[in-house]
């Protein structure tokens, strides 16, 4: 029996490289990939460390791109030698979320997400349903390929928004998604500034020409309202899972706040009544949602400043190493500063 | 001099009828109405027991309508004889909020409130600004004229919502702004469900054909799910101020949550994660704006049923004695069971 | 070889009852389905006159609801014995305008609807993809059952029009789909008119309580003045496909137009300064999207008078003949007076 | 009695400089400003030519500001000294329009509009109302302090349109109008072409970094099928007046139009079937509404390429001549070859 490699995600704290069988099509749907290349995500992490449901046993990985190399008997439109990005979210197409397009509500989400409950991108061959895959444009290399479902959660984001030009706007948190969020803003608002406590990744959001405040040292509150001439912000992103609070502190009466970041621990206390008196629009969105061909389009001109944000690319056999540079130490488990803003690894 | 009776706000606990001089018209714009009709809103109870900041020596009252008895030199659209509904709360126009079309969020709002921080409808008199007026037709009598304002804030609640005719609908407390937002649900929505803890109120639900639940004898999640096949409510208003957390529990994946009803001193534990995983919108609100005229529309083509809304017309005399129909205890300001929707006064 | 009775495209002017062979599942997501019954839609008036395209020697009919009596291998969702209401447009999930959510603009509808370009519901079977079956709950007896689709595409209007509690309405046009919208703009608009030719459907508007004008008999511009207090109408939703001018008289500044009905032979002038000047907004849409369970939950609740909307129920022999009812004189192919609204067939 | 200059309405295609006596405050919400800059704005030079409705001897100017100089008796926001842009169009307040938030349709729009039918800033004083005035910030200097009102009209077209990251846009007519659109497309859209038959503006567009077509030199329909990958444009921005026949064969479908440019002189045949199988979206709109504050916030950040919008800045006493760099030969009144994309004056 042919097999590949795989990192395996056998316990919490425990990603294991192990030789597992080629996958191959079940189903007339299915399409087998070479895998091109697959981004570390910050949930990977959350699933090694045990803050996020997973399958024991599960090939790792959501971010990848591949070639298709096999096809099932009632494929019709991707074909052999196609290289495509993949959306790792199998919606089943006949829940009434999906059919009535909220497809991010769809009720086999939790049991069918690519890379947590079945095998995911780190390896070198992966088994995905046809309509999960969509072709890249040549414009679009195979490491931006990986952030194509990345860049399409945040896009989802943005179409909630509703981002106007004269809005003023702020992101909590400058990992990768309040990245592409502060692109997005750096495009399109009045002004933008963005928070983070990482030194290392406070640094990339200077490179990008960005505002950036560290939350622990500053007043942000302070901070926001002298940034927009004592108005606050109209639009604020939470992108770290804890900092809601912050964000109902720093928008502006009628203002928006999309709680973007996820962390299952934690908890807030609000004033109910703060929400109706200052027309606060909390805007909770999940996942992407019509919005791979989108992302594509949008890394195809080039439209965002992608620089700084491919920290390294390196082989599938370093990937555990990789976590290290993303802040998670292997041995404890504990968090330490980061070194990296997205690592993407070739199998 | 001229004076006039009035019920004047003195102290928590203590409303009074005095004889206060005749306003008159000060600056060019100004109006001086003869009150038609005066409400008794939810909001002057929160006056008088002392939940509700208020001007000292003020007299209460902000849902009125009037007939126009005097204008000031600049006064150009209003003419003398006009029967007039009027919006209590005075917005600039120049502030950066009146001039992006936020009025609601005007910076004046605080502190210019008729019947709260200036003088309002609780009397024979009352002076106005012009452009808080806006003519009543024939068909909306003095009564229902009173009401025009109260409507207007729930428009502006049903403008946010955008309610479509498949939704699931279900309204926290059945107060007179839970009974408008119901008719509404009843004319537009798939269904609706209310929930109130007053027996009195619960009746007047069943009087309207709706399904009304004691929140306190019934599951109401459990409830909802039954209601909507397992869906759960596509909206839920709340209109009480306390009922948040229930709203997040019962509305779905997708859904809308409209934090209506006020009460500062409710906190209450969320968990940003569920919001944000189940995608849930909620969408504060404060006032009407820009609702005034559909809210004539409205009433003068009868859309509403009304009819059990109007529990009694009182003399203005007798108002103090009506807060004890509405349930506030005037001796010892403890609530107790309520014997009334909506009360009117007449001068 | 089993066969089935079936009433076929010929030609223009030519539909004939004929002995099919039975439809057997081809693909794995195939579906056969027993036809309870099929409705008669104005588009299939067009095609037999020859003013749509249709492919030659096709089983005719779209609007029906049926059985599940044989399913292929790879369906997962519908069971054997499930009743169920049928989207006639197949999307093919696959191109740009599908993966965005705009399915109505999927590239392959033209080549693939059904009772159109691929054999419909005028049958006793019909072989249907599972994904286009709705499954119907009890409330939806077969008749109505017939109309999910075509409530489907209203519903993709009123979406789009979203239509508030203080607008005027107006509807050109009362066949079948003006007779939908008429229903929803009587529950949820401050007020509404209907325009309509036909003496028969007048007087269905008549038994439906609505205002209706015969465009013929008045000037409607002026009795839309009228009937708005000067304003004109908020929302003017045209549904017969030549009268968009008119509609574009009718509509308030700043109003919203819906030119819902189809006819390829209207052409019209147009000043397009008047359309920036009255900031007149021409909401263009096709078919139904994301709304065949959202029709679903109205009929269920019988959210909508649909007393006089089904003229008669006959034998899916007698078919030709209702052609006759519904104003197409199958010998001469002109147009006569109608004596039917919706005419539904059981085979 | 005191006088100033201004260039003065009197007839078509004649504009001439007149004494005119200093206007003085009348009503008590009155303001004189001593006009600081004045640009030439294209429906001025309708005017001039006799396409546009006037009131003969009116001072001309519509984009202008200046310094407060005296104040009404109740002017209590705008103080003497304050440098302020000004909104050249009044709105009642009182209007049905105006009460529903749609103040660019106030009913008084036709008969008070500054530098049309009551005098402007082609003058060295103004008189206006003080709610028309907006206070200017450093940031933003006298010339680009003109444009205000410019892109505040350009601005309610953005909050019409809702521009997003994935959108290709198109713009027809690169006229100052065309120019300000293009610069938002070019911060927000992932691609944006333009055309424009003129070669000076031709040749700006290329200087802002834009692609652009001259319309009568190759095939717009080919062209921006091919820039958009087969697709067309989601948006298409009509900024001449004439092209809204090109805008529609330009859209893709379910995209939007925007008729921006005025010509009252055009007609177009439309087939109104394409719109509805199309799903195309036309969305008139006009002037700004609650958008002088945004645009503000956008010229203080600096957030458009404003180099080369101003060819040059004059005195007011040569302002006849500049009406023939604009285009406009004052002696034929015929059209020729434009020498400057938009020109201020300096009283």
């Amino acid at each position: 029996m042919e097999t590949m490699k795989a990192l395996v995600m056998k316990d919490v704290g425990k990603v294991v490289m192990e030789d597992r069988p080629m996958p191959h099509v079940v189903d007339p749907d299915d399409v087998v990939l070479k895998i091109k290349a697959v981004g570390i995500c910050g949930s990977d992490i959350k699933i090694v460390e045990g803050k996020h449901h997973y399958k024991p046993d599960t090939v790792l990985g959501h971010e990848f791109c591949g070639e298709v190399v096999e096809i099932g008997t009632h494929v019709h439109h991707v074909k052999l030698g196609d290289r495509v990005a993949v959306d790792n979210n199998i919606r089943c197409g006949f829940c009434d979320f999906c059919r009535m397009g909220l497809t991010s509500q769809c009720v086999d989400i939790k049991t069918s997400a690519l890379g947590v409950m079945r095998d995911g991108g780190y390896a070198e061959y992966v088994l995905v349903p046809e309509k999960q895959c969509f072709v890249l444009p040549d414009e679009i290399d195979d490491i931006l390929g990986t952030q194509v479902e990345t860049l399409a959660t945040v896009v989802n984001g943005m179409n909630t928004l509703l981002m106007l030009p004269y809005d003023y706007a702020m992101v909590i948190g400058f990992g990768p998604i309040g990245y592409l969020f502060s692109q997005f803003a750096k495009n399109i608002a009045a002004k933008v500034a963005v928070t983070e406590i990482d030194p290392f990744r406070r640094e990339i959001a200077r490179q990008c020409g960005l505002t950036v405040w560290d939350p622990n040292e500053v007043d942000v509150v302070k901070k926001i309202e002298e940034f927009t001439y004592g108005r606050k912000a109209d639009i604020v992103i939470e992108a770290t899972g804890n900092g809601l609070g912050q964000a109902l502190q720093c928008v502006t009466p009628g203002g928006k706040v999309l709680p973007f970041g996820m962390d299952s621990s934690i908890k807030l206390e609000v004033i109910p009544n703060e929400i109706t008196r200052w027309a606060t629009k909390i805007l909770g969105l999940y996942l992407g949602q019509n919005t791979m061909v989108p992302s594509i389009r949008i890394f195809r001109e080039n439209r965002l400043n992608m620089g700084p944000f491919f920290t390294k690319v390196i082989d599938l056999e370093d990937g555990v190493k990789a976590f290290d540079d993303l802040g998670l130490d292997m041995k404890t488990l504990e968090h330490k500063p980061k070194k990296a803003m997205k690592i993407v690894m070739r199998p």
